[in-house]
């Protein structure tokens, strides 16, 4: 495992000396991670939980890291010293990888002495954002192909190599059925899928030759790549002329795979070719350029398309490569007791929610669908068996009453006094838990296109403690 | 170092089974990397060789990795047992890194056994394409802030590990100071930036107090955040106020960072309340969401800026986050002799350039400026005294012919028979050297509005060699 201690900003390195001077960086601190809305996303799969988890069990500076912080020759022995022994003992309260998270909701909360507190911020935004934006990315793309199966084909495009081996990863917790990334595939036991490159037909006198080739090495996986000469006049026939072939000799050819060309025209007359020929069961996969939208489109065309292979615009989310969420201090505390801060700011949105805090999400019992979701200080209870007004956490007289609920805490320790609370959980149970809670709301909420916006309320106690503060701190301070 | 061996797409597994079993995996062939033109792209600095070298010379699939094959249950044990030996043996040309280089120039060329060059095909590009593009990307924003130092805050928003690591790398590159990045200060001997965050000045009881405690620990690195209340009337006075006991005690304050509102209009005012208080040496520094675009925006309207931290929008290369690089194959080898291999599409400008070639700079030998780059078959030979025509690669008819001319071959050997050639170069030279062959372009072809498209012709063997090839296959196919 790659130690990764030193990947943070130089920032929280220089203010663990200034609290280690000032002899505070022991106080305990809450922060919390948490995204603002964004127009591109209307619901986020949180993602990037495990690989925070591990990076904080394994937190150490190695000897090597010690000696190059002394080198920059702004650090004190004593405090390199403290550094050198430093581990990360704190608690992580977080939801689960795979959990449908909205804007506000502190997906990610450390409570930690003030040093380790800072010093972790980084690297958890960055598997956090990272992750959660890819699965969301996913997410999105797999909701368009519907039935269609969704291949994750981007790790020549990704920004390096961990951003295709996790965002294979996440692309799998959003939805995505297998990927070509050996490397994820065994990291994670995620199904590869991948046959040939438009470079192994070229490397045989002709299609045909090349397509045969390929079956005699895969009668039981052939899937032949169509469109590196002509799609409809070489490539479907060459390959209904091998799966014959390949039938004759007592095996079933997988299918077709179309990479250029108007996909939507080019699939229907695949599948009609392939279903003369009696191949109704091979299968028309599609490549090229492919997201959420161009997919949409092609099923609007009625375009045959039983797999998706997606790659740029999937690995890189191109319309929007970064989440932006930030880590915020939340509460301090003194002598065990909570100081709660909050950021203030002239944009109303941008005022954080103070205090150490609980995550609930609000179910109909009746139709088992998500209604809200619901902040309060931690602490707090909730009684199922009473109706609970909700309230909007700006527009506050916009109110409803909901009744004959169930509640459930939305996050649960992830790190507890430094140490992992559970066991990784394989991919494809955190990708059934994705697709099972996701089926828990109504549409209107997770479409694409002018959503409902989901909401997110905060309790009475937790709304009152903010408005005391902001009231208390005066408008344009942080308290 | 991490095994990426396995940091490939299965296709390249699946097809080197197939060549196994043709007995052509063995097979010499030459495949280019390249890109196509891109309106936000102007021109590009390559990167990510270094990572390439390192990748190949540690190419082998171990024990586990074979483990994990078998169990795919698609592969042959002769073809198994074949992998668990296989070393990249094959040589590697390549553009030195921080080389300015333009569309469909062969940046890097692998010759090797079929089956070695396909299989770090995919690796190869997720290097070269991530790196190039950000220390592109990084070029762009250097050149907007002019004599500016550009400093890189980005990996909080970067994709994952790698992405911040190797980003910064690449932002150094293309021409970034520093990096707040430790890890990849570390590793590649980046200059580190970073003083505190607003976090620090919440907490503490006042701002005053927060700047005081700081400039304890780091008396002579005090860069002092003013944003956090209000910049104008409490941050930059209560720095000023501490400027001044450290300057009594006989230290120099560095400056002060805002991070965020109305920066130009805050710079100048922070300037000239600095300036007035006799801190003529203090800097001020901008950060908070910046690129190309608003640092130019900033400085045509007067920002007194010195220098600028620019975060997710460089590590992410947010409007164009993938560079979209091809790997092609340009030529096979039977019995030692070149069969040259060319890509055919209806589009003209995507029709590949086949053979194994070189590619050379041509300067003015008065004026030191680059003129054209030039594309030929390996083994032709340029005689630098004559005249040389050149002529467009397309649109034949536009030529110009050149004199008093000196050329420059802009490959060297990255990887010589499986061994890198050369040692790795400091970063700081490769920067140094992409700033010394920068000035050597014209403005006129490196600016971003409406650039003069600089040439990259192709000398007349390799266009006859192209034409004949595409009259011979006739259009629309590959050969």
């Amino acid at each position: 495992m790659r130690n990764l201690t030193l990947l943070t900003d130089l920032y929280q390195i220089t203010m663990g000396q200034g609290y280690f001077n000032e002899g505070r960086h022991e106080e305990l601190a809450v922060f919390d991670i948490f995204f603002r809305p964004n127009k591109l996303i209307t619901y986020s799969v949180a993602a990037g939980m495990e690989q925070a988890a591990e990076y904080l069990e394994n937190l150490h500076f190695s000897e090597e890291d010690i000696a190059y912080l002394r080198g920059l020759g702004i650090f004190t022995e004593p405090y390199l010293a403290y550094l050198s022994k430093l581990r990360f003992t704190g608690d992580v309260f977080a939801v689960k990888e795979g959990e449908i998270v909205f804007p506000y909701e502190p997906i990610l909360t450390v409570r930690a002495p003030m040093i380790q507190a800072q010093l972790v911020e980084t690297a958890l935004l960055t598997f956090i954002n990272h992750q959660t934006l890819i699965a969301s990315k996913a997410a999105k793309i797999c909701a368009a192909a519907g039935s269609g199966v969704v291949m994750e084909f981007g790790l020549r495009r990704a920004q390096g190599a961990d951003a295709g081996i996790y965002g294979a990863r996440a692309a799998v917790i959003g939805g995505c059925g297998s990927t070509s990334n050996v490397y994820a595939g065994k990291l994670f036991d995620i199904p590869v899928a991948g046959t040939m490159a438009h470079s192994w037909v070229m490397n045989f006198p002709s299609e045909l030759e090349a397509f045969r080739a390929y079956a005699h090495s895969f009668p039981d996986a052939c899937l032949l790549l169509v469109d590196t000469y002509d799609t409809l006049h070489s490539g479907v026939p060459h390959a209904i002329e091998v799966f014959k072939e390949l039938r004759a000799a007592g095996h079933e050819p997988k299918g077709v795979r179309l990479d250029s060309g108007d996909l939507a025209y080019l699939s229907k007359e695949a599948r009609r070719m392939l279903d003369e020929a009696g191949f109704e069961n091979a299968i028309v996969c599609a490549s090229g350029d492919l997201d959420e939208y161009s997919i949409r489109s092609l099923k609007e065309q009625g375009a045959k398309i039983d797999s998706w292979g997606v790659g740029t615009k999937l690995i890189t989310s191109a319309d929007l490569p970064a989440l932006g969420g930030v880590y915020k201090l939340s509460a301090v505390y003194e002598n065990g007791v909570e100081i709660p801060k909050i950021k203030l700011s002239d944009t109303t949105e941008k005022i954080t929610n103070p205090s150490f805090k609980e995550l609930y999400r609000i179910y109909d019992k009746k139709t088992d669908k998500a209604i809200a979701d619901y902040i309060t200080r931690a602490g707090e209870t909730i009684d199922e068996s009473k109706p609970l007004e909700l309230f909007h956490p700006t527009e506050t007289w916009k109110r409803m009453t909901v009744k004959d609920f169930r509640i459930r805490k939305l996050r649960e320790p992830l790190v507890v006094q430094g140490k992992r609370a559970k066991a990784p959980r394989p991919l494809a149970e955190i990708s059934a838990y994705r697709a099972a809670e996701y089926a828990r709301f109504w549409e209107e909420y997770t479409r694409q296109d002018m959503p409902h916006i989901y909401k997110v309320d905060l309790s009475p106690a937790l709304y009152a403690l903010k408005r005391q503060m902001i009231e208390a701190c005066g408008k344009g301070e942080e308290c």
